[in-house]
């Protein structure tokens, strides 16, 4: 039996709010312009404890340091965002800006100013308009709900719908429920930080306990994900955990640990997906599986090299199971890697065999025509397997990013 | 008085002829379809020291594991190149056809088989027509000449068109020569062996200083241009010297030595823009250097790093003067790097220093608007630099490579 059978996850609606106690809103402000909803709050009405990870670009936007401090000082109580501006690139002014947003959404929750985390995403290099922002802070506050969609519609740029997740679990008898909300579409590459993602659970769960909890999802699925090779200055994802579940305090050693973990997994997995699904201009979501790998790190490390490769999504795009560039994305990999002991899969077409296995095109080609791709690599190297998950490249890609400040 | 000025490079041209005893030769044998020259020979009357780089990729191109024999056996005499089919991923039978072209070559020129470089470029995972092959080297051989064109268009895949280039220097009082033809198009990438590159010349050089010019001019030029970051299983840049100009064979030590390297690094160079501005789709040459490094590899890193993003490559395209990306580039370089220390140009516009700089957006869209961009990066951290090549992303190197090989 495996054992991730004995963990029921059952799947919920709400995303972020989807747990007991947090609550959210978003508002249009002026930022993006043309009406769009560019400012959220997501409230927790209980003081949480919370874990983040922040992007290794070393060039950071000015709202990271200010939610790093507010993570550390612990009993975080809410989350405000803003699109269409970045706040990155914009020197001392930028830092200023940053905490003068943390201060007023403070203010307008009625919480203390250092329980707040920010967040921004947009264009770069551009000082935040404050009085739209101080503004479009009040008027979120004055819309908190148990409804995430405006929250979710808050936080996204170039993505074309809103991605949102939640699932329930039973610990130590109550129930548990993890939600998250995600943006991703472009700047997005594995092997950092991450895009922006906030995470919700009504569990109690230790401090130590929840950062692990985080890092270890965010390596097994947002740090997967890549749509084209480029990581953002903004990247965050964070976790909340409100205690609301009235569950004694999880601990890696608990019994019902590995599901509370498997549901943050879940969450991060899903909203992943979904961002890959919805990268900028991508018409297909693209699954790379390596199995037979010697350790997960050069399971890891193909799975990405593939996704990532240019040739690849265009070759899928097009609709032209060239596998040959499969092969070569693992060659340059970085790892080891004998294709004489490699099996290579499109959809159920296998295509190569430490050699050419002949196959109908036509049928291969057919494989990269569905919504969702999968190209699998077995090695012959051991046990180890990984998983990652892009995008095609398509004509669109070029025409938003060479029009995206216009 | 820079020390670069006391050498005196005149350009010639001819390509990979020009220097004296080099003759090569090019027919259409069947392999590309449509009578497009897809099979090259280059021969020379004497026998030639030889150096030559290959791709890092863990995934190798049959025809690699032969040269490397025949140019660590000495004594060279010629190279037969085909394209349309790579010879890649195509097993044990895949080296066969390797040797046999290597011995249909030698035959055919009247030397001994070992004496013959092999290179295939083009699509992976099929096996060569060998029957065409041999008749295009025949061919081929019947059609030796001066002229480097046919040989020049013989290499080329997606490549728009040939490659060429050729200088000539003094040398202990003797008129040395340095020529060369490549090519690129798609996956190509820094940080490797490189694309296909025959570099040529007359001078006498004694074998170890063949190697370190070969390589060091390999880490100044083709291994600072990208086009998609994919590397390529088939990379390889040969250097064959003959002699024919009758000097002292030269040592790293002598006193022309900076000369003579200072030639192939301008033809390697020339080459390797050749190759950016002709990437797949491009519609720009993008140069990006970095100034006031600490050290080389860090600009090396950071230069790189740039030129490569998907995302600053579409804003070129898209003549967007979108800089956020820029830095965001150089901060996921994985390489020390502060931003406030950071002045930034398009071209002559300057757009940040250490904060945005207020500057016409239209200047700087302009400065993306010509044939040959140029992005300048200075920071206070040394004095090293570094300069790396692209292009930009377009809608045509989506449709390329979505449809390479229908």
């Amino acid at each position: 039996m495996n054992k991730d059978s004995t963990i029921r996850i059952t799947t919920l609606s709400g995303g972020a709010t989807a747990p007991a106690g947090f609550l959210a809103g978003g508002v249009a402000c002026g930022v993006r312009g043309s009406g769009t909803i560019d400012l959220g709050l997501l409230f927790s009405e209980y003081s949480c404890d919370a874990a983040a990870v922040f992007t290794r670009n070393a060039f950071k936007g000015a709202p990271l340091a200010v939610t790093r401090e507010a993570v550390s000082g612990g009993g975080l109580r809410a989350v405000v965002v803003n699109s269409g501006n970045a706040n990155a690139a914009t020197g001392a002014r930028g830092v200023e800006d940053a905490y003068a947003m943390q201060r007023a959404a403070a203010e307008a929750l009625g919480v203390e100013a250092g329980r707040v985390a920010v967040a921004s995403t947009g264009v770069i290099g551009e000082h935040l308009p404050m009085d739209n922002i101080r503004a479009g802070i009040e008027g979120a506050a004055g819309k908190l709900s148990g409804g995430g969609v405006p929250f979710a519609e808050a936080i996204l740029t170039t993505d074309t719908r809103t991605k949102e997740a939640a699932v329930e679990i039973e610990v130590g008898g109550k129930t548990v429920t993890v939600g998250g909300t995600a943006k991703g579409s472009g700047m997005i590459h594995p092997n950092m930080g991450t895009m922006l993602a906030f995470l919700t659970t009504d569990a109690a769960v230790e401090p130590e306990c929840l950062r692990e909890t985080l890092g270890r999802a965010t390596d097994l699925t947002f740090n997967r994900v890549t749509v084209d090779g480029d990581t953002s200055p903004s990247d965050m994802a964070l976790l909340l955990a409100n205690g609301a579940a009235g569950n004694e305090p999880l601990a890696s050693e608990s019994p019902d640990y590995p599901a509370f973990a498997g549901a943050v997994e879940a969450v991060a997995r899903e909203l992943s997906r979904e961002i890959a699904r919805d990268g900028e201009g991508a018409t297909r979501l693209v699954e790379v599986v390596v199995e037979g790998a010697a350790d997960e790190e050069t399971a890891v490390a193909l799975a990405k090299s593939v996704v990532g490769s240019s040739l690849v999504k265009a070759a899928v795009f097009g609709e032209d199971a060239n596998w040959g560039r499969v092969l070569t994305a693992m060659g340059y990999a970085g790892v080891p890697f004998d294709p004489d002991g490699l099996e290579l899969w499109f959809g159920p077409v296998k295509v190569f065999e430490g050699a050419p296995v002949p196959h109908e095109t036509a049928e291969a080609n057919a494989a990269l025509a569905s919504g969702e791709v999968r190209i699998t690599a077995r090695l012959d190297a051991g046990t180890a397997s990984a998983t990652a998950w892009g995008c095609d490249l398509s004509y669109e890609y070029v025409r938003i990013n060479g029009s995206y400040r216009s």
